[in-house]
């Protein structure tokens, strides 16, 4: 059993400490705001909180769970107060910048991503086996110790994730493919809709709009701040992966103008025929 | 009560008989294969069932149900078998084609679209209550009679559906945006994915793909023969959705190549604030 650091007792902070506190570790929470830390408390989810980072002097391993943009400045804030063998790692979506700016400051570090939330955010979101069955991606380098590595995998087993083990980059490209490309075409989606100039032909789009609008628009209306935060952090690849997609709408696009009927469904048969292999 | 004509006994033409003979009229199907004429009869879906448009002699409406190619052959077929009287409606998922074609040949002919829909096909699917609550657009012209229009708008109200009324181009145009844009966008998004040239980083995106890869390639990944067929009863109306989503997009792949954070956030908050105006 270990004393475990958590900084940012959000949902997935919060959800990480009341599966790792059930083990029988010592959860140490910290957050910013004195509220959250009595809320941490009086929930029970962690065993002590506080807005101080020194309180995780004696911490074995620290979860960096604040958002996205605050993991690189709160490390860095950090690594002066931790224990020479201490194990830190992260729960940011974007893992390169990430990666990039804390490997070299700290050999224990190993970037993680668990692919786990909820509509709602917050201390009082969390729950417990968030991450059960949900992918969780590590994305060691050279430069990670295996000690790192050995400590976070066996505490991601215990929460009964699906370990994935990639290059931050590998892992930066496939979440832009299947993450943030998606919300991006989604609003897109949405937005032209709204474009269309007639208020007869809008409002009963709106009102017949069923199953498959709702599905296919449905993260493009999500968080407008963590949509925008992905592509800030992530914004080579999801441009990559942007401009092949315009690309690919293109190519069908041409297809209906020149009324390639063959070659339209011979791409739908394939879309088809691929889409089970991302919903194994 | 009625004698009413079903003509394409599938998962639509099956699922109104199913509710109409409950409401106690009498159903006479019509299905080009003579075993699923006996399917019919056998579920109990229907009075009588025949290969022979002839057989709808004295039908006082009749439902075309088949294949949207097909319902302008079988509807020019059909017209001299009919009551003078007999009133004529389809089911067709685009209108104006249809409503051109039939308009002129038939003054009691009203055009229909039942927004309603599974994932199975054929007479085995057909079920009760299929179309309650959906939405059930009926686009008459100048040309419609009123008698067709009153009988028709009776029996969509008989089925529990939301009726809405509206020119058939406007019909077109709104399922161009809510339906077969989704299509085409969401097919694009698992084709651009199967794109990435690196296997780890595409074999690491299906790994870890989860609800929102799932929901926004959904209709993408759907019968290819039904999208094929819509883009190309629909190409007008499609091609002026795609352009301008293709437009649309190429804003926001500007804001993020720009960095204009502000802008891709003014956006996204947009999206999220219209969403709901599509699924009241």
């Amino acid at each position: 059993m270990m004393k475990i650091g958590i900084i940012g007792l959000g949902l997935i902070g919060g959800s990480l400490a009341i599966d790792l506190r059930r083990q029988g570790h010592q959860l140490l929470g910290v957050s910013r705001r004195s509220e959250t830390c009595e809320r941490a408390i009086a929930l029970n989810i962690v065993d002590q909180a506080s807005p101080d980072l020194a309180s995780l002097a004696e911490a074995e391993v620290v979860f960096l769970c604040p958002p996205i943009g605050a993991i690189v400045p709160i490390a860095t804030a950090l690594i002066p107060h931790l224990a020479p063998t201490a194990v830190v790692t992260d729960v940011g979506s974007v893992k390169q910048p990430i990666v990039d700016a804390l490997a070299p400051l700290w050999p224990h570090f190993v970037g993680g991503h668990p692919m786990a939330g909820t509509a709602e955010q917050g201390i009082e979101a969390a729950q417990a086996e968030l991450f059960t069955k949900q992918p969780y991606v590590l994305t060691p380098t050279d430069a990670t110790s295996l000690h790192a590595m050995e400590v976070v995998s066996q505490l991601v087993r215990s929460l009964h994730a699906n370990l994935y083990q990639c290059h931050p980059t590998d892992h930066d490209r496939a979440v832009a493919w299947i993450s943030h490309l998606p919300v991006i075409v989604s609003a897109s989606l949405i937005t032209a809709c709204m474009n269309e100039p007639s208020d007869t032909v809008r409002q009963l789009a709106q009102d017949i709009a069923s199953s498959g609008f709702r599905d296919t628009s449905r993260v493009g209306g999500g968080n407008p701040e963590l949509g925008t935060m992905m592509a800030q952090h992530n914004r080579t690849a999801l441009l990559a992966a942007l401009t092949d997609f315009r690309d690919t709408l293109s190519h069908s696009i041409r297809h209906i103008e020149q009324e390639d009927w063959a070659a339209l469904a011979l791409s739908l048969q394939q879309t088809q025929r691929d889409r089970p292999k991302f919903l194994a």
